[in-house]
């Protein structure tokens, strides 16, 4: 199974799709055969023990027109409407879901805390992808190592005072979108080509690793990542990585 | 005036925060003297009659550790508490501007799609950026010609379609966070060396002209845009695209 029936958004206007929109009853998400842009949204379907699809595209180029903007992730929500809705753009669908299993806070101002947090790991990720991995091949290395001194010490040094200002994590909940999110992002640079240096100089921050730990240890999670499909999409990770520019998937990922 | 008082996050356990988060009496705005990533923010507090006003920081380098992540924008908030709040990361800050002057629609579900042609919109500009501004000089017209060719018209197409469906708006509001986020990025192509010819291609699309037309007709927008602040930010924009690798503003605006 690839694809679902969706292919573009339900009008705000149709009846009955607001209330459907918050009784959500299954989901399919829709991500190329690696975590990168999937990862959070994959472990928050498995930390709130939604009934979930794991969908991968067949023959992305040909596929792509039937998503709303020929990128993935997309999601798909069935609904008691018996209308099936979809959402796009990794960052709206890891709230959306964040929201059905109280990973974003318990007020709006935690919440918009959390949202920041978020943000801030997503443009590390996407900070990577522009300096050391869309990048002439010949140019990669000085890419990672401009990566390594400017955009993640930053990033490691304010984020470590923010969790530590917090009592380690950066709401009072055991666990949030933000955490997942950091966590994964910190996965992800492990399984660049010479991610470990980059894991390395991480786990030196008391906090992220205390992050980094207690997403890992949450059950839900762990046992997703325990997954022959979990083992399956990190295999896929490091290959596309290894070669990013020269593999099929075209978009980035 | 440049920086405001706070630097780091109040934390979320303490007592008041959440209540007065919901009711701000007054804005700042800290963003370098050009539109890009402080064009929407703005403009929202523009339409939202908010009281604001819009800061400069004077010697960046030096000034960023008083910033959360060493990136701006940053959106300093008076709440009666009498403890100023601070919020990162554009997107969050422009939703959360929204909300205060029901930029985010009717429902969970019309926020939501709001948010994912927010994002679609925001993610053109910083594939525009990518490609087009934080490259060798020897290979801008490359990157100019392959974002033209390919992320552009792959968003003009799907917002083309989807607004089409949706009666020439994304919404059934007069105007949302992602109409002003779609009109501001516009702008922003056509202020870049050569962006007319971008804008051209843009205004052939009925449906985006439309977008654009409905933004710059909102009264306390265009009072906005008519201000001799708001043209010293576009005279900024325009220098700062024309050599921005020489500039030295380094982060990525």
């Amino acid at each position: 199974m690839s694809f679902s029936d969706a292919t573009t958004f339900v009008p705000a206007s149709t009846a009955g799709v607001a209330d459907s929109f918050e009784s959500p009853v299954s989901f399919k998400l829709l991500y190329f055969p690696i975590h990168s842009n999937g990862a959070t949204s994959r472990e928050i379907l498995s930390y709130g023990q939604a009934q979930w699809t794991n969908l991968i595209p067949k023959d992305w180029d040909r596929e792509k027109t039937r998503t709303p903007f020929h990128v993935l992730p997309v999601l798909y929500i069935a609904t008691s409407l018996g209308k099936e809705l979809i959402l796009s753009e990794a960052g709206v669908i890891e709230q959306y879901l964040s929201k059905q299993w109280g990973l974003l806070g318990d007020n709006e101002y935690e919440e918009h805390l959390i949202k920041v947090f978020h943000s801030s790991s997503a443009s590390l990720q996407n900070s990577h992808a522009s300096s050391a991995v869309w990048v002439a091949p010949e140019t990669r290395a000085a890419g990672v190592a401009a990566f390594r001194e400017g955009a993640l010490r930053t990033w490691m040094e304010s984020h470590e005072k923010h969790l530590m200002a917090n009592g380690n994590m950066v709401t009072t909940w055991a666990i949030s979108l933000a955490d997942i999110k950091t966590a994964n992002v910190i996965d992800h640079l492990g399984l660049q080509p010479g991610g470990q240096q980059l894991i390395h100089l991480i786990m030196r921050s008391p906090a992220l690793r205390k992050v980094h730990a207690t997403v890992a240890q949450s059950p839900r999670i762990a046992a997703w990542r325990a997954s022959q499909e979990y083992l399956l999409l990190s295999k896929g990770t490091r290959a596309f990585f290894a070669d990013p520019t020269g593999m099929t998937i075209k978009s980035r990922v």
